[in-house]
């Protein structure tokens, strides 16, 4: 239950069938809830129903209960997740030596646009350690190597549970997360590519992106999957570019998509405004 | 009553209070309509709720009787506008010589992208007949000068009277319509000005942004009013300009701007998506 | 030779080394002409020097002799392209059944964007006939099967020879040209392709588009070679998309991106902006 | 004289005649220089012609003469400003307490985007100290008030001459320089003004913007001169917004626009790419 000036966000997506947008907002106003937003989406082709719903509970808060809500929207035989506007997820980022997407990620975060607690920077190397311990970031360097790569990320995933992280925000960081490792973290991890998805997957994009010669270059947010590269997109963004860029005027270029994209898909996905289904995302934004 | 395999449209906007999006989606419900798009908006400041709900009425049409939804909005404080999406609004354009804004709204209404019923083409100059002529559309001249307008004007109303128009849409047509006229035609007229408004207000607008050195320049679709390039803007767009870009080129450039920002706007007109409230559009894309 | 009052207009490129400047400004200027456009750019990995340049050639015309310069330019190592700004090529226009691209080349050139002479309008259908002659244009229909390819493509090799024709556009233009009728035709032919490049190459790529749940779609002028989606890519653009859009709302939105990407190719083609070396252009805009 | 690997940037601008590309070309050539970028435009309607022109010297250096060259331009009746490239302009910006722009030209700086030195910060705050020294770098307030101005800015010009600042950059600074503290400083100082001018100038320009309903909002750098928002635009930029936005959600998305335009601006004054002529900017990106 939540205080009485608080709001609340459920996403739903299930089966459509007639009634559904009726009954959730019934079921709120019954129990003196006021709806603020409200947003849904059908997939007419593959017949689901989508909904992002916030609303102010009353005050003695019996439209608040959360689990309540949720037990509801499962007899509707929707998949639901509700929360509290005012929870605040616990982000870990991980990075590498690059560090324009985490200064923007922790300055976006000291000003208040991201609606999550930054509890700490992960890294393979030591680079950013003074850095992030002057924003007052914990910082922890795990090496990882090829060889020792399944304990290098056994150590990650004990980490991550004693900081209770609750996404994960992969901020340039330069190593590819195993499938084990996300199976066993469970827990949503974005990751910006530096291309426009689906051209130019794997390594080194902007040389890439030189060499075919393309007008645009771009960046990608999405949520990490086993397939690398191929989860669901939440952000893209493009620039454009001439002949007279070279690939070093690209990567310059590129930080700032980089910066841009990634800060707009982590905002997103801790206002909740995410839903991910299949291999696509609805951003209720 | 609109057949069953056709859905209908409401925008509604008033006074915000609690229940209404469980109100308006209960009374369709309990008609065995099924809300297939619903999208709401609360301007916190204003204290006013905006609301664009479709639905597909019920076998037997219950849910399908538009002045039996507008009463019942009505009775919840709402001002509301209902409509069979089937429901085409005849639509009169107006031209004077330039012919890009013409041709891109014909061809599109022949594509099939605008959702109303282009009856006739209407201007103060010959030129555009033959291509009027060639599309199949009737054209009528009605030339306008400054000592005979009064009488200009009411022969243009007339005829918009015996065409049932209930769109104008100003395709570059190069006369300002007299308040008078506004109030007697008593529809939507929708008129597409060369710049970024407020920027640029007036004549010559692209002269003028040559002349001021901007970077960027815009078209702007807006509802006519009787301020001249002060009514209710619709959709806005810039393109980028540089030093080598003469005003010809700035000219060029914005018929592309012209056009794309135009044919958008009537389009969401046409589909019912936008709210004018005040001096501001509520657009629901 | 052109008249004293037509400017020249040479593309140039070739191994850079010093000099190159100054010794193709310095024969202009020796022979009084005086250079109105110079746009030159170094690919410093490459070692390749391009030029762009234009001048208005001495009343005695002694600068504009077109052979004289190239066979100069040519003894400074350069590969060389030189025409009089006022020299219009003859443009052949391939089509299929969509009209957008169709309709928006042929109105741009009638107001006079494009430099060059649309001869005529070649289809493998015969449904844009009615169309084409509306606008005065010739209209040949060709049919095109699997089984009869090659001699089809003579038919059309045939005809262009006839035509004069200096480039060919295709507009939408729904089947694959050979190999072998690229070389033959041997000059330039530019294609329209409904995504951004290298992404979604091949056929349906709005469909491929949906079913990866992209952020943007986009649109790829290029120039045809042998390999299908793969020629040096000329222009391209991007649109906005979110999940609403259907696969119905990312071809519409998608047909406003090919109009202008593929306009905006032809142009700069005409207008000599665009030099090609390996896969890719420089564009001198 | 500059050291043989460092190139020479020229900016030129004056009355356009036949052979000053040839004649300017020459003179590097002559001397054994190594144009590597040369750019040039004439505007037509002022008969004005201006160039960016770039080159390597010889070994002996006879071409690096900056005073040289600078001479031999003037006798060509071109205003003319020259200098290595790399030599680093010292560069002072001024804050109050938004730091959105202080952080990205900060970091910016330290990832060797920015051509020039970031002597020190001043403001008319203590806020951002703490931050400032973070960064390593001095940070000097000095408080103004409306009864004090006159002295204030004597405080401000006396530590500009004794940090020998050559570009000051307005960080959203919120005290409006005086004309005689610009006509005293002598050099050139750059301002982000956080609305598309000229619309929205003067104060609360997001509040301006929501009220008039605009779709788009903007930010423009530009040269300050002694009319307030009125002086030569060097970079605009703009983001799209709905009436979703509220005014706080505007100023978040601003932010974005303000760090990115102002950022290109100053980079592209450090390089020398920007010309002043009357009260426009050519920008030879």
């Amino acid at each position: 239950m939540v205080s009485n000036n608080t709001s609340v966000v459920a996403l739903l997506h299930g089966p459509d069938r007639p009634g559904l947008v009726a009954r959730v907002a019934g079921w709120i106003f019954e129990r003196g809830g006021n709806i603020v937003h409200a947003d849904q989406h059908s997939d007419a082709d593959a017949g689901i129903f989508f909904q992002r719903i916030e609303w102010l509970p009353s005050a003695n808060g019996a439209a608040a209960d959360e689990a309540d809500f949720a037990a509801y929207a499962r007899t509707l035989g929707m998949a639901v997740r509700v929360a509290a506007s005012t929870r605040r997820p616990r982000l870990v980022v991980f990075v590498s030596k690059f560090d324009h997407c985490f200064h923007d990620l922790v300055l976006r975060w000291k000003a208040g646009e991201l609606a999550g607690d930054l509890v700490a920077i992960v890294s393979n190397h030591p680079d950013l350690g003074a850095a992030a311990r002057g924003y007052g970031l914990p910082f922890h360097v795990i090496p990882v190597a090829a060889a020792t790569k399944p304990a290098d990320e056994a150590r990650q995933l004990e980490l991550l549970r004693e900081l209770g992280a609750e996404l994960v925000v992969l901020a340039r960081y330069m190593q590819v997360l195993s499938a084990d490792f996300l199976e066993k973290f469970g827990r949503p991890v974005i990751n910006i590519h530096h291309s426009f998805l689906p051209a130019f997957a794997g390594g080194k994009p902007y040389h890439q992106a030189a060499a075919r010669g393309v007008k645009l270059i771009g960046a990608t947010a999405h949520y990490a999957t086993r397939d690398l590269d191929e989860g669901p997109i939440i952000q893209q963004d493009v620039a454009r570019v001439t002949h007279r860029h070279s690939v070093d005027d690209l990567v310059r270029k590129g930080r700032d998509l980089e910066k841009t994209v990634l800060a707009q898909a982590v905002r997103w996905h801790l206002e909740n405004r995410v839903l991910v289904y299949g291999n696509k995302t609805v951003v209720f934004d």
